[in-house]
């Protein structure tokens, strides 16, 4: 029997951290994912646990590190921890971090009411000799009551589904991207765009997203965007429609320059 | 055998419209459950349908009902399809109307994007001599990282929680009240009581905030809160804590003048 | 302002209890809700947290007295919760306890696989001069492919739903009864109710079910059957179906001798 | 800008069909992921939808197939679709289907009653030239009170667990096995020795139950094997445990000859 692969551990521990400003507080609170690769194979075959750092440990870990000022920033606490590991652990050839941040919304000096439901992400690999980190949300709502059409479709004999000129599209959209840039100009790039863009297609806008995010941000090489269709069904009535959550399209395409 | 009680249908109806204005939309969403009460013995005991109005009718009725100007204001729109169903079906001695809103944020005269988890709610109960309207919140998130004790508690042998001086209050609040009120104003009045209050227990911060809303909002005669205490758990470290979901403390309580 | 009514704490509280046997391990898994109702005013009022037992504690109690052997059975467990928390809390009025016991099924004398997603429940109401003691199944997933009709029914002009002579049928139940009776035997009297019911509406088949749990278990009182329509609904193709989640159709009642 | 990859549609399709034997029926229960990859550039880029099957004729074309004798086997219903859409699309170079079959417990002749959460899977992934067929199991919950143990693992000075001689161990194991194997057996293989064996770590099981698959089934070559820990918290009380839902730690592992 060969281990082809292995990766142990994509814990996922939740922390929350308070910086204390003079007159404020600021409030982080996110989900971290962590999975090591490297050479575990004696653990799997022997029972041998001695390079196997438990999974409890990694969590401490995480609570230890958010003491650092780098949790500020989703992108620098993902390489804290991620070097933490490699720098002590020889075996583990590669580190992945995947931090999920929650987005409170301020309402006063101390006090924060939910935010929207999307999160910013920051997703890094590291092995002993690179490093790859990307930026992105998850889960990022959109909707528009006009601006949209699905016309001129591949029809065969299964289909049913009538042309719209004019159509409400809707999506919850998620984005990775490689390269430094600003996240809240990212995402109003995104937004402006899926607000503005006469739409032939969920493909199309997804398409006019990618251009205008390589566009605008010139850091950003490559993005990958995933629209699933969140349909508003047509009623019997103009103007009236039924929200439905099950996917029934999900696009999904990786953009370079 | 006795029918103690029945109910027929609480249907969960997802409904949307739009609202074409000169130059922009406006969109509302919301579920809609409708609960029919009456003289439905004969369904029961011998498969008589002669009474039942099916539910996939009622969803029908929903989206037809969509198209009234009413539909603009839960309470309102609450109201129409209560009076709809308790003038059509004389068997009927109750309706229950609960419309839970979804809150999209205006991004352009037509986009919008997904606003806080939070529902604004409406709930209506009439008969043909009565009509009780009760406007609320569900799932209303706020937290504070200071401004929050818990001391000074009863302790028994199987006590082990520190006091804390200084914690992190967050809960998801339910409200409900009855009485017109201005929806936005009475949100203010809980979110910045929450924020001002000194806090000695989430009793003492819930009795505080429907104490406010009772003092500043004239119509409201009663309202009920709820409020689970979403524990963020210290660690060994100062200021790094873990976010927790399940709520191990509800806090439940009904005020009136 | 007036404290009409107030519930302090429905602490979910997940617990688990190894009772090890000659050659085997017992293993029990339960959801232990506990409200506390009594003279609270002053922790609303004055955030005096003198008379505050808290939820941690409660949380604690549980898993210490899942050492008792009354844990075996939910009924019996609640029992004892409640018995604690009156014996103790002078100011305390009533302690409401909900169970909801998780079914494992054996598979070896110390191995266990995940059963059907429903739960066994107990639920009981204690005050110092009445307890009431409830017993129950919640999400019973049930389907019949024959042998259910829907016809005859109450049309107006929103209704479009074809009448059907023969059509799936599924719920997933919740019941709740009163008075001591074998569980196991009440399932059994649903289930095989359920199946061989010639029925011609949900609310036909619920009051079947009610009516053969009253006769053949004589010391159940009074029963309360949810049963929510999980439809089926039909394609252009005969024998072909959508399944769906959202319930458009609850239909509940209480029945007694 | 380049479309370095795209995918369109994972469209989540529910579907259930009858097949009605001469005395009692069968009923099979899915969700079907499809996905399509191939020269889609033009509807990204131009939004030209001449090549865009819409999502919802898939959908259609899911119900249409589901009266096929295939639909019987997961494995080979996944294969028809495949082969539907490669035959006939001629710029698609892909077809990728997972399907999750829901497992119903027959009751009666035709009555079900729910059975366990988990699903079985197959997925395919179909081009011109080569189809790979895999079958599987998700979220299949196994868990034991003792055989197991977790020592003498690395410590660093964020570790505070303490070694475990005898715990109890849980998982909601996911497997996918290339290879046509019979799916009864295999499952059986994997419970069997998860009960069976002296479990040193997860890892440990983990391989175990690889080894046990590829050893008693010939014609498996492969198999992926994913194993949450499913914690059981000890309290300060013997045999009395906190069960715990966030998986602290994955194991993950590909298995070959």
């Amino acid at each position: 029997m060969n281990i082809v692969e292995n990766r142990y551990g994509k814990s996922q521990v939740r922390v929350a951290r308070i910086v204390r400003g003079k007159d404020r507080h600021d409030f982080h609170e996110m989900t971290v994912a962590i999975a090591l690769e490297g050479d575990f194979d004696s653990s799997y075959r022997d029972g041998d646990n001695s390079l196997v750092l438990p999974t409890d440990t990694r969590k401490n870990t995480v609570y230890a590190l958010a003491k650092d000022p780098a949790v500020e920033q989703p992108e620098s606490f993902a390489k804290l921890l991620a070097s933490h590991f490699l720098s002590r652990l020889s075996h583990v050839s590669c580190v992945k971090i995947d931090i999920h941040g929650r987005l409170w919304l301020r309402d006063g000096p101390y006090s924060f009411t939910g935010g929207p439901a999307h999160r910013r992400i920051a997703r890094i690999e590291a092995s002993r000799d690179r490093v790859s980190v990307e930026s992105g949300v998850a889960g990022y709502l959109v909707m528009k009551t006009t601006g949209s059409a699905f016309e001129a479709f591949l029809r065969d004999e299964h289909t049913t589904l009538p042309e719209a000129a004019d159509r409400i599209l809707a999506t919850s959209l998620d984005a990775i991207w490689s390269g430094e840039a600003n996240w809240d100009g990212v995402m109003k790039t995104i937004t402006d765009t899926f607000a503005a863009h006469a739409s032939k297609s969920v493909q199309h806008t997804l398409s006019a997203i990618g251009e205008a995010v390589l566009a605008q941000h010139d850091n950003i090489g490559r993005i990958r965007l995933t629209m699933p269709n969140k349909h508003y069904l047509p009623t019997r009535h103009a103007d009236v429609f039924i929200p439905t959550d099950e996917p029934h399209g999900l696009i999904e395409a990786v953009l370079s320059r």
